[in-house]
């Protein structure tokens, strides 16, 4: 029984829209990601998506609208609803969704997609 | 679709060890509490328990260790381990557990016992 230090795992990566899983439990993962720029448009069909915000800012687009999320702020996507994160500068970002979800969802062919990876 | 600011739902209450839900995916429940003093000893027979500090400090007590949990740091209690939290001083937390989950677990008799319920 340990406790995960949240700055040290981010000082651990560097890489953008790059999920790195940090706990599981309850069938879901934590995950911490650094976004930077414009990544795809995607959805997830069967996972809602938490985004929470540690340190810069971001903007969620959606199809009707512009939603700013500053440090210290989360947001909820609801599944099957179309997103797309931007960051015009490095933003840190913590994340809760179901276990093997991945980050461009139904955008399968996106040069985004990767696997979420345990990070140590 | 709304972000959730996680200072202005801190500041929106005062009592202690009486969880307040912000936001629910996946059926799942991010809640926010403030720790001050020793809970009591429980377990949760099937519910995997987050629990993450955001201001303050306080320590986790198992019944062969005790692990301090220091602001920015989070620890995943696995279903079925008894624990306790305690807090010397307030101490603020964001928790992610499944939906319904009493916060005294097992220990239903608790004056601590209480449900969850919604912020605005």
């Amino acid at each position: 029984m340990h406790t995960i230090n949240i700055a040290e795992k981010l000082g651990s990566f560097t890489d953008h829209w790059s999920p790195k899983i940090i706990a599981e439990l309850n069938g879901q993962e934590v995950k911490l990601a650094k976004f930077q720029g414009a990544f795809d448009w995607h959805s997830h069909t069967d996972a809602d998506e938490l985004f929470y915000v540690l340190d810069g800012a971001f903007t969620m687009e959606f199809r009707d609208r512009v939603v700013n999320v500053p440090q210290g702020h989360m947001i909820v996507v609801p599944k099957g609803v179309e997103h797309r994160p931007v960051a015009k500068e490095e933003c840190s970002v913590m994340l809760f969704e179901p276990k093997g979800v991945v980050n461009t969802g139904d955008n399968e062919s996106s040069e985004h997609t990767t696997d979420a990876e345990w990070i140590a």
